[in-house]
């Protein structure tokens, strides 16, 4: 077994390493621009602590799997900036205001067919089963970002709902992502699904954990703009819950906070009626299930505890206490 | 082996007993939507005429890779139709004027993914080597719409070019088709290298015969409005000759007819240039010369004359007689 590190500098030189034709230059200029503004590289480290976790020797082998993790990661996030009309990513320009949409579009469809590239470099044997788990996870976060624009337009959503949408749209990755490293170490069918759990759960966990940060973390180290989610309106947990308990005369309040142009009077009246109907504790309840769950998924995959050390401490690291 | 019509009827039964969710209905509508739309599935025939050529007997198991073809297809008209702006596609409307720009992205993506979950329905020994020929053929398809958009914004496009921008964006997917056909039914690598080719410059003769029979075709028959992309100043083989040899005052005539209001005198006009410079003789000499590669290809299979029979035929049917 490796560091992490190793692991994710062995990603790093992978990506930098990727040849992409020159030709035609919009439709691959974008594809080495959005790999170039490094991100978190979490996703494709999980497919090699995936394999890692079951002692897996060949990890040199395990690499494009890990690339097709990313490049799907980042073709989602190219169509999803258009979608969103967002104008930054990582602090930079989104491919789509760089360019134009229609370029945006196209270079987000030759990343994913790229993605699928990535999978046919695997090991044959593997490659059924590796397509498989990677196109339902690629299905999944269609749906996901599908049912997060139709909350846009709901006036109430359910918190199953919510649970159901952020699973498709971000967890089922990381749980691919391990699920993936798992088919290349050749882990059983029972090891695989425990693995993708962990992922999952762990994945909610720590969008939970986003919507809680969002209120009341610190500005230091939160790196996005407290309160981002209030000022845009965003149905996150908080307000989801919010909105299923707030009494009538809070629910016009509420309503109005809608137009309300001061955006330090909209967050501070929000944060009382949270405050008031006590839904961070929800939350932080909410988030703490779904992480018992992922730990508890983990602890049953039948490996020596050594061998979890790496991917405890990378779930640690991505889940900070809030209380 | 099976008539044609017996496989488009299978192939007609396999899209309308698809199952495709019901949620998020933005998600799957379109896709539903633009399946049903029903145009000439000559891409899925493809699959099975590839396979039906080496006298395969599994012919059922070929469905999978024909539809993954066929959604593929889908998949770049919904998405090619949001750059191009277009409002009709097969006489009806658009996914992104139906539903939206967003839903057009989300659902071609998403059944882009569906083509990929056809190739993981296919016989696992087979998905490696499938995998790799779709992965490159939808790469080039990428490549060619780009370079199609390219061409707009540019004033001289040699035939080179143009060339290479139709054999990616419509031609390598019926080569690509009939390979996968010939995988499935184990064809060797040089007989599959052989039957792409047919495939390819097929497909390059038919675009051009399109070139041309948008000037040149009788209107009851051709489909489309007969001088369509002279009206939309789209640089056609005939168009690209055209502006080559083109004298210096004839180049102020047809440089003023990008703004001519007078959609007949645009037409008559042009066609008159056409005629002075004689470039429908050389448009039809290329159309010949791809369709001679294709039939010297298919030629060179070594199969008994009776199992080309289907593909001839496809072949003849595609390629009428334009002079």
């Amino acid at each position: 077994m490796l560091t992490q590190s190793t692991y994710s500098t062995h990603i790093t030189e992978a990506i930098e390493q990727a040849q992409f034709p020159t030709d035609p230059p919009k439709l691959y200029d974008p594809i080495r621009y959005i790999l170039g503004l490094s991100g978190k590289r979490v996703r494709p480290l999980l497919v090699m602590l995936g394999a890692d976790l079951f002692a897996f020797e060949d990890m040199e082998s395990t690499i494009p799997a890990a690339l097709a993790v990313e490049y799907f990661h980042n073709f989602s996030l190219i169509h999803d900036d258009i979608m969103d009309e967002a104008p930054l990513r990582r602090g930079a320009m989104t491919v789509h205001k760089k360019w134009s949409e229609n370029v945006a579009i196209l270079s987000g469809d030759a990343l994913l067919v790229k993605a699928y590239e990535e999978i046919a470099r695997c090991t044959p044997t593997k490659i059924p089963a590796l397509l498989k788990v990677f196109n339902r996870m690629a299905l999944e976060v269609c749906e996901g970002q599908q049912k997060d624009m139709d909350f846009e337009t709901q006036d109430l959503v359910a918190e199953d709902d919510y649970i159901a949408m952020i699973r498709a749209k971000t967890s089922v990755l990381l749980g691919g992502a391990l699920q993936m490293g798992a088919i290349l170490a050749d882990a059983n069918a029972e090891e695989q699904e425990l693995l993708y759990q962990f992922g999952v759960n762990l994945g909610i966990a720590f969008q939970l954990q986003d919507d809680i940060l969002d209120v009341y973390g610190n500005p230091e180290n939160f790196g996005k703009q407290v309160g981002g989610d209030i000022l845009c309106d965003k149905k996150t947990i908080l307000r989801i819950h919010l909105q299923q308990r707030v009494g009538a005369q809070d629910a016009v309040i509420l309503d109005n906070l809608v137009s309300e142009p001061d955006a330090e009077a909209k967050i501070q009246t929000t944060k009382e009626l949270y405050a008031k109907y006590e839904v961070r504790a929800i939350a932080e309840k909410l988030k703490e299930d779904y992480s018992d769950r992922a730990y508890e998924a983990l602890s049953k995959i039948p490996v020596a505890d050594q061998q979890k050390a790496a991917l405890l401490d990378l779930a640690q690291n991505l889940m900070v206490r809030t209380h």
